[in-house]
């Protein structure tokens, strides 16, 4: 099935212990549909400013990536600048410059129209829901948030999370939204503002999916809590878009699925955590561009040892 | 096998967002003996004073724990005061009276001669070298420590980790011993130092468990880095002792095995999880006290489930 990803495509200048580079392609669109596009296809909707050009295009068509949903318009595209110095769990923001961002209104080619999964990356709200309402031929949503879309946005933000499928957000974020800071609680009282499964994202330590009582899968088998490791790294390069690439393997794999099972869901689980590592491996989206399938299930392989018991 | 432990046994005064609970029976050994007394024979080495009476003997006897290597002295036992108001992850200090414990000779009754496995809770380096010295017959050592230690008496220390067979401490703890943030290295410069073994506690996200390449089990089998996942609590009681039951799980479970295996090891770390997260369900060491093997086996396979893809 075809995802379709709305999203910031961006320029991000990253310094991390490992150096510095200027100007990478980033934004979590662009690292999301990367790492989706390994399992299925993908269809991007953003805007860009003049100084996205050939070298960039060329990026999403080398994985077949559909870009006729991202705008070029007057100006220059989304641009942040941030370092990992301190923290390799916690970028610090130097500079964000929304640029054509700023005024950004969601365009879907109809050709977009009959993509069945949706992922409503971390943006306003209002336009999740815009964009959201505009699709009405995607049966499975999924979306990101972050801090200032809860703390600011709220009633905007609820309205979204009222018709997610599934939300994908970091500790922080889980507790935050739901002013808890015991996860289990946390993730219940998320799970009561709308979205059927609730993946929380613990960086280093994998992540972790709650589905509501409700939320049961197309077979018979009930979805249980479930926790996907993350590998230990031995060199963490640039965690940027670590968040965004799990989710491009978590969805990505879903919707390569012919159904939407509990048993595709932890499977789902693990290929996010497998995209997430290998995205920390090189600054900004190197990583995510030149992967294969191949590597991908050699990975999956040694995160499966890494908890399998027997 | 029997196992030799050697550590503090105290009281605590211990404030959580649960409630409050004064002079609760506590210390390292007490938690570590009473978790690994559900899979094998426990010895305890410690010093008690005068508060020390029937009630706080009784529990230990209630578990079939050996005592006779608890001296009792003049004066008060060890006692520690803390809170965890702010994050349960970490607790803030607000009393550390050793009394007693400041001149703790460690006297070990000669029935104790026989213990096939030691493990050296948290104490002065030097004491812990002196006990392991003192007990030859110890085929297999465990150890802990924490940031007191690894700052202030580093020589001692070395000279500690250069005989064990396995070293259980925190993420911090690793990372300030090697003197390297990345999770990987770090495991593997403190290897280096000794240690066939390395456990690396994550608190609430679960345990690492790293091996020197030299560090074949007694199977076939190489032993690989395998991590187990911590059970996403709905409440935590209090977290106080959680990585002290860890250990007692962990290693209780090997010194009941046949064959410390690799696969063994994998166990033991989900034996350990289990235990940490029984621990802060109650104040103190309530739950410890009280538990049955059926309860930890349900949860053992409650454990195996969260992270069992298929």
């Amino acid at each position: 099935m075809a995802i379709t990803v709305v999203g910031s495509v961006a320029f991000d200048s990253i310094e991390t212990p490992a150096g510095r580079r200027e100007r990478c392609l980033g934004g979590a669109a662009t690292y999301f549909a990367l790492a989706a596009s390994y399992f299925t296809e993908v269809r991007v909707i953003a805007v860009v400013g003049e100084d996205f050009g050939k070298r960039q295009e060329a990026v999403f068509q080398a994985r077949g990536i559909d870009t006729r949903g991202i705008e070029h318009t007057a100006g220059k595209s989304f641009f942040w600048e941030g370092s990992y110095l301190d923290n390799l769990n916690e970028a610090k923001t130097h500079i964000t410059d929304l640029n054509v961002f700023a005024a950004f209104e969601p365009k879907i080619p109809p050709a977009y129209g009959d993509s069945e999964f949706l992922f409503l990356a971390n943006i306003d709200p209002v336009l999740q829901r815009r964009v959201r309402e505009a699709m009405p031929n995607a049966r499975m949503v999924a979306g990101d948030t972050m801090n200032y879309w809860i703390k600011d946005h709220r009633p905007a933000l609820l309205e979204v999370l009222k018709g997610l499928d599934v939300l994908l957000i970091n500790d922080t974020e889980v507790r935050m939204l739901a002013g808890n800071s015991n996860l289990v609680q946390a993730a219940r009282a998320v799970l009561a503002m709308g979205p059927r499964t609730l993946v929380v994202k613990h960086g280093e330590y994998g992540a972790t999916v709650f589905h509501s009582s409700s939320a049961k899968g197309d077979g018979a088998e009930e979805p249980r809590t479930f926790r996907a490791p993350a590998l230990p790294l031995e060199e963490v390069v640039d965690p940027t878009g670590a968040g965004d690439s799990f989710a491009g393997g978590f969805f990505g794999y879903l919707a390569s699925q012919p159904e939407v099972t509990p048993s595709a869901y932890r499977h789902a689980m693990f290929y996010g955590s497998v995209m997430g590592s290998f995205a920390c491996e090189r600054f900004g989206t190197e990583r995510m561009q030149q992967l294969t399938r191949q590597e991908i299930d050699a990975r999956f392989l040694l995160f499966r040892e890494l908890t399998h018991l027997d």
